[in-house]
């Protein structure tokens, strides 16, 4: 397949699974020693990438959670944000200013800071109390790992408050993810292809989403289609959609609808239903077209962002060579000052 | 001034405002009988209003608190959202369907629900333990006159907490605000209608906020530019801005910033600066622009969203008879089935 090894692609999320041990330890020794709430905070795709563990817990657990981005936590200082608090953050370079500020406020409230990164030795995680390393990712900006690392951290946090019921079977799917995900990028790969072909000359394309694949929806516009394919975008709720943004629906506009499988699907069905009535150019990407083996049915739903991020990928990588454009080339981040 | 009637814009707020002793004594009420949490829950317009007492909240009290879609509470089921919750919501119309749906759900679950509508007799209300009607306001859908009540709603929220010491000041803040605003509209009148001039045929604006204006760049964008003008937008927040949407920065880009007084204006002023250099096409709607006389200067930054809600509307007003299309029109919305 273009633009991917399989055994990179491998390690990387066997790394993630494998720091599920020191996880539960370190989740383990911060509820013996007691918290009052987790603030989930991020910057860009690290911010997406917490929107799906917000929701986790959100609708599984009483665990009092805030989610925030970095930068604007660091100006406004919420006032629930203390020293019981537990802050999960990440940044694979561990260089993001922005969420290493964040990182450091928090430590300065005297708050635990969780921090996934590519490399120990790196400015973020000199602000952290656990950090979680996958030196394999490093140079990979790969979205999987980081879902798989948060959502064993939620997950534990919420066993250990006497909730989510589904814990044992969620691990073991997430230890499918290495297998899983692989197949789900082959199975998307033509079809990406196509749609990559498709839409070589596409100006603008409106994303929606909804639930745990919101963060999904988000990312790919902002991080993917804007950020580095530098092809504008919307992207909506699809609980907001026909508050005002539904008047923007034209024949020729193309939709690209992120559905997964959590309680929010009749959200993105309703969407569908509207948007296969008034534009000619819909594309759903639907967790549920891929088998997932090994993922007990009763916890597919709760996955459904890493199968989201596992498709979408091989968009990414098709439009990079159907439209000629590097994924790597930035204007201006990171190469002017500002 | 174009479409705008003063007297009925005055008699609007001071309703609003007149309502504040009965939002107190519901707020005393209920913290009398004591309460775990508050749910902020809206609709499109409403979700977007919610936005600055939730970040109101957050940076000035440890009341846990949770801001949400109102189609996606109904299909998530938050776990903390319980009979010790209470609901903070509104329509105007008090026929939203999804706000409607999320009140009816909460009062399944045993919460307390707290509605701000145009008139009692409404299918909101029925879902309601305590309903805020503003009469003058049902065929108007005046921003400032929810916020006006959602902020003392909070205010009250956060006294009765111990916590929030510049109630007082505050409480008087917005009850200057039908005098206040007013002006504000007066001041801006001119500058809004070059800006509706310059603007007549552009297809796309890039609308940029953060903390207490965030609600009004997404809504704006959103109710307005889309909703009303069926013009593309992104509403992106300024903490996230240079991470991925800047690449989209160009000459011709059209920037709208939405700049508000409070701790989070650094991050504006980040953008703004970029911004003006590299691209010819920004225009600052700043809230600092204006006296706001008899408002404690203490406070200013706490009322921005009202002041930006009031200038902003100018904007909406001329592009309606600058580029003959009537803020009432809908393609879509209430007008086919779906």
């Amino acid at each position: 397949m273009y633009g991917y090894e399989d055994k990179t692609y491998n390690e990387v999320l066997t790394q993630a699974v494998n720091n599920i041990e020191e996880i539960n330890q370190a989740v383990d020794a911060i509820c013996e020693k007691g918290y009052k709430n987790l603030y989930l905070v991020g910057t860009g795709g690290t911010y997406a990438m917490a929107s799906p563990l917000s929701y986790l817990i959100k609708t599984n657990s009483t665990i009092p959670w805030y989610y925030e981005i970095a930068a604007e936590l660091v100006t406004a200082k919420p006032k629930q944000l203390t020293k019981d608090s537990v802050v999960i953050t990440a940044s694979l370079s561990g260089t993001t200013v922005e969420t290493i500020n964040a990182a450091k406020y928090a430590k300065e409230v005297g708050a635990t800071v969780i921090a996934l990164v590519g490399e120990k030795e790196c400015p973020l995680a000199e602000y952290a109390d656990y950090v979680f390393e996958n030196r394999t990712a490093s140079n990979d900006n790969l979205v999987e790992e980081i879902y798989i690392q948060y959502f064993a951290l939620g997950a534990r946090f919420m066993k250990n408050n006497g909730e989510f019921p589904e814990y044992e079977k969620f691990i073991d799917a997430l230890k499918q993810m290495p297998e899983v995900l692989q197949k789900v990028r082959e199975d998307n790969d033509e079809r990406a292809l196509a749609f990559a072909e498709k839409h070589k000359d596409t100006k603008f394309h409106m994303c929606v989403g909804a639930g745990n694949t919101w963060g999904e929806t988000y990312c790919f516009a902002m991080c993917v289609l804007e950020e580095m394919q530098w092809i504008a975008t919307k992207s909506i709720h699809a609980a907001e959609f026909f508050h005002g943004t539904v008047e923007m629906t034209e024949k020729d506009m193309s939709f690209m609808l992120f559905k997964g499988e959590d309680e929010t699907r009749p959200l993105l069905d309703r969407v569908e239903k509207f948007v296969r009535n008034y534009s000619d150019v819909v594309q759903v990407w639907d967790t549920k077209d891929y088998e997932l083996k090994g993922v007990d049915p009763s916890v597919r739903g709760l996955v459904s962002p890493l199968v989201m991020a596992a498709q979408l990928e091989r968009v990414s990588a098709h439009f990079e060579h159907v439209r000629n454009h590097s994924l790597e080339i930035r204007r201006y981040y990171r190469t002017v000052e500002y």
